[in-house]
């Protein structure tokens, strides 16, 4: 078993560290972890922010342990060489098509949320965001038009193929869960919404047993902060699960606690090969001050030795040992604490 | 001065006709009304969402009032038929470039929004969203591949001078409200929203007294929760308007209260034409009941006032009597109360 940690930029190496000490605290045996430059971190380095062996070492192991990308002195570069290409070229490098995103109010945690208490204690849902197509991959560009003025523009477009291989996932995602699938989309004015509407729909024939609605985005954006214990499973496109889940994490209280995995289509004797990382960006203006929370990061890992090293019974350990550090009242700024990153990571390592 | 109502589906009609009565109740002298079919009502009647007719009532008019379309009999049209080319027809028509949509909260309804009352209670902004561009009105189709895979494909862009209008106008509302304009894209991603920041900081140069800051569209959308008091006017495009107004409405209570102008770049001698509608939708199933609340056409009514006749005292008269009716008590089923259509309607005019 052989995991990446790729630590990336701002509170990245921070945050990641402490996960790396609770993989180490478990002591799997067996597991190597190797590391590898991401991220305006790579592009100082080697000019890259992908460099080439860093894709090396991403196509050798089970899965890997992501902090976070992203440097403003780097705005001034052209796209491709920004900071945001070593996710994004990681999504497509290894199809990492199915990104996951649970939001779940933690047990004391009420408070906490910008939502109303008794609401924000329904929630419990699961958005599943596709990754690999959307207009986030389509061909796009700065041109001049023919009578001088610029424009720039971007090809958004699904085919079939990609509808229905996350439509699959958000259906079966459903069926562990409590049966409803709720496909967002902006089918009253985008093609690329009506095909994959009509693809989800096709694909419903094969679970009856999941309850399937469909919803605006626009709406599901209201009902999201107006209700958002109606939803199970939300299934989306890449641009418009972008937005719902930062939004569905803020409803939950801090988003220093919500871990995502990305997952692909190669299977290994262990499970299936996936990218795990907090939804959180690189916080550059707490960078290098053990302030950043490590909880979404730790339980990414989590995430990390579940669906791609088939360890449950450890991921769960480490999700009872974060919960119990919660409960317990030792929080970091994100939550109106004091502890620092390190010392939340003494505390989730301490009931491990 | 003259005004054209466009009812169109569900509770468009009953809405209007509150808002209406309130029109007549000001007997503004000089004003003539014209009544024209949108949506679907418009399609089984002439075989068109958008009939010529309409079109040319529309270019007639200083100003229009319009209730909602959206009929789901017709979802098996093929698109141009559909009821939502009414409303995209009439803004590409009329040019209405800039929509604003205000979002405060009443006072005594901090306990109906979603949010917890004290952040709630911070809410006061302005969506200056762009209704004439972006992947709404670009080239869009569904294709079949050369392997034989349909795709759904839309064309999203921005040339330099219609972020320029739209920029001016958010600068504009900007510079009459507390200063701060917050310019929302997602430029890590998108050339659409790379040329629209670049053309954003151009204009800034024009308003030295507005402070400009940027915002990726998924962390405006977690800020909008977490806390919305932090921003005065966001500027966006076309579909990220649509999902930060619609996201920002359920923040102030109900959607039923928010009113929405849609400004053209024609000026007549009275004021600037405009299209005036509710954010909410046609809401079928309550449609014909006497039970949607009319609040929010009857305030759009009030923002035609002021934009497109130059009628800011009558205007103001409205709000004051809407306010006083929230105030006393007189609510919807959208905010928890019994009062029918009519009955809101019959409190507003009593408190005119
Ligand atoms: C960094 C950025 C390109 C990325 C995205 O938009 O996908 C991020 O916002 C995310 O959600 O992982
Ligand atoms: C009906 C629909 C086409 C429209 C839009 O997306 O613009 C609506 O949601 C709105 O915001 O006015």
């Amino acid at each position: 078993m052989k995991i990446a940690v790729f630590a990336g930029d701002g509170i990245g190496p921070e945050v990641t560290a402490q996960a790396v000490r609770v993989l180490d605290k478990l002591a799997i045996a067996g597991l190597e972890m190797v590391e590898g430059d991401v991220g305006g971190a790579a592009y100082y380095k080697h000019g890259h922010p992908l460099p080439e062996a860093t894709k090396e070492i991403a196509r050798g192991v089970d899965g890997i342990l992501f902090g976070a990308v992203g440097d403003f002195s780097c705005d001034h570069l052209e796209r491709a060489l920004r900071p945001e290409q070593a996710i994004l070229g990681l999504r497509k490098e290894l199809s990492l098509f199915a990104n996951l995103r649970p939001a779940t109010l933690f047990p004391g945690l009420e408070g906490f949320s910008a939502l109303r208490p008794e609401v924000a204690s329904q929630i419990d849902l699961l958005i599943v965001r596709e990754l690999n197509g959307d207009v986030y991959f389509g061909e796009k560009g700065m041109r001049t038009l023919e009578d001088g003025r610029r424009q720039g523009w971007d090809m958004m477009s699904y085919a079939e193929d990609e509808v229905r291989r996350i439509a699959h996932a958000g259906f079966k995602a459903a069926q562990g869960r409590k049966g409803k699938l709720c496909s967002v989309d902006k089918a009253n004015v985008l093609e690329t919404s009506q095909l994959w509407r009509d693809v989800v729909i096709e694909v419903s024939a094969e679970y009856p047993d999941v309850e399937l609605s469909h919803m605006y985005v626009d709406n599901a954006a209201m009902q999201l902060v107006k209700s958002p214990g109606q939803f199970d499973v939300i299934v989306t496109g890449n641009l418009f699960g972008d937005i719902l889940s930062d939004q569905a994490s803020m409803c939950v209280g801090s988003i220093g606690l919500l871990a995502s995995a990305s997952l692909g289509t190669r299977q290994t004797e262990y499970g299936t090969v996936g990218l795990y990382e907090p939804i959180h960006g690189s916080a550059p203006d707490i960078a290098g001050q053990n302030k950043a929370n490590p909880m979404a990061t730790i339980l990414s890992a989590a995430m990390l030795l579940r669906h791609s090293l088939g360890l449950e019974a450890q991921a769960a350990r480490i999700e009872a040992a974060v919960a119990k550090t919660l409960a317990d009242g030792i929080r970091g700024g994100d939550l109106g604490g004091d502890a620092s990153t390190s010392a939340i990571g003494d505390a989730v390592l301490e009931r491990l």
